[in-house]
């Protein structure tokens, strides 16, 4: 399992005091504790109370590259802050752009612009693409299956190795009803999404979202997350400094044969990330 | 989900000791706090201590009777012993007879026996068929779908309807390592079985084997639990009295759309049982 840390993120109050007072230590600290805890990428994500979003991306790609080189994973809807990661990021060991739609309007290929953007940034780098388009989130399973059909094929057309794609189906809030995308359909997309293209795309979500403003946050995220893993969910965003989450995508694994059990298989699982 | 309570078993201490010494109040004790604990149906099983198998199960269900009307499972590879329990149950508010393999020899059909004595005990019986044969267990998954098949052929044809069968496809200790059934090779099973029949059999599992002899039982137990869920189980032989594996079964079902959401939804759920 591929887990993004999502601690680094500018929608968390120490990071976002971090980001206003330039204070290194907090990111630095995020950044070594998630590495340990077994992260194989860094969500960095400046959050929206930043004035200089670009800037601030490259502040923090810095300053966590003085401490640890763990790849990063950009996460930003802009462009533009992205680039301005690229600039300092150091994309050796691995780069995850992070997230770009098929298109925003009819006319602005925005996959298209990531895609280049991670091909420039050498064979390691790979993106997160969501499975929406100029007319949003789709608000059924069928339409987001086939938005990830065509971000292969658009991907692989283009020579971008559909290794290097993380599709996201979108998982939302389980407190908001919504009958076409509960989360027992969201299970099918991954499902179908795993057959898109051989070798297949990785698929990712993020977690968090699912239990956005639930009770019961964890129960409802770990549970949710043995199910995907079961389907051939392969990555995730996720708080990796939840230790018994990290358990659970253990066991998950474990269960799905992807590691062979021993009593020890706890540890086994931490110790090889 | 229809739970089976599983601690009514003579392979227990406790019980074995109440059996040993004609202690109702421990029976009875387990019978209420099982029931209070949301299981539909007790199972019960006279171990393979007692001598006089059939005069402990006539016993156990007289004794389970006075204090409770809970439906119960009569648990034993014999016939004889499944006969004595019926002269004594009520089965009025359902029975299960657990559990029959398809056939032992070529020419025993002890399916066709439980099926006779399920009929005989009244529209609300139903059986435990397990997805072995003369045989054993099958030690891949196709044949295993294939039994049954051949389970729930054989029973719709004497006119017994396929809803009263719950289907069991045997799942083997994770400690033992067995390529061919892997706990995720039971997913892909219980994802099939569950298009067997439309109105579709029951499918249950005996969890607590799966984690047989291994460390971390009951995450183990739990998550495979949930993934299983996820694939159309929905009735397992679990201990009732672990309050966490209940509570991963309520949001389970309510990830998988079977309860509608809301904050308080780990308690409407025990309320509902």
């Amino acid at each position: 399992m591929i887990l993004i840390a999502e601690r680094i993120n500018g929608m968390f109050k120490d990071v976002k005091q971090a980001i206003a007072e330039k204070d290194k230590q907090v990111i630095q600290e995020l950044a070594k504790k998630q590495t340990e805890a077994g992260a194989a990428y860094l969500d960095v994500n400046v959050g929206t109370a930043a004035a200089d979003q670009e800037g601030t991306m490259q502040w923090l790609v810095e300053t966590i590259q003085e401490t640890c080189s763990t790849p990063l994973c950009l996460d930003s809807q802009k462009p533009d802050v992205i680039a301005a990661g690229l600039k300092v990021v150091n994309a050796q060991n691995g780069l995850i752009l992070n997230s770009a739609p098929l298109n925003k309007k009819a006319d602005e290929e925005i996959l298209d612009k990531y895609v280049e953007m991670a091909a420039q940034a050498g064979p390691k780098a790979s993106i997160i693409a969501l499975t929406m388009d100029k007319n949003g989130v789709p608000q059924d399973i069928d339409t987001r299956v086939a938005i990830a059909a065509e971000i292969v094929s658009k991907a692989t057309e283009i020579g971008f190795d559909a290794r290097r794609l993380f599709i996201d189906p979108i998982i939302l809030p389980v407190r908001v009803p919504n009958a076409q995308v509960q989360p027992g359909n969201i299970l099918a997309a991954i499902d179908q999404i795993g057959y898109l293209a051989d070798p297949a795309p990785h698929i990712t979500i993020g977690l968090s979202n699912l239990s956005q403003g639930a009770t019961e946050r964890s129960l409802i995220n770990r549970i949710f997350l043995a199910m995907a893993v079961s389907r051939g969910l392969d990555s995730a965003i996720v708080d990796v400094l939840d230790e018994k989450l990290i358990n659970i995508v253990a066991t998950a694994e474990m269960l799905m044969n992807k590691q062979i059990y021993s009593d020890s298989f706890l540890k086994v699982y931490t110790a090889g990330k």
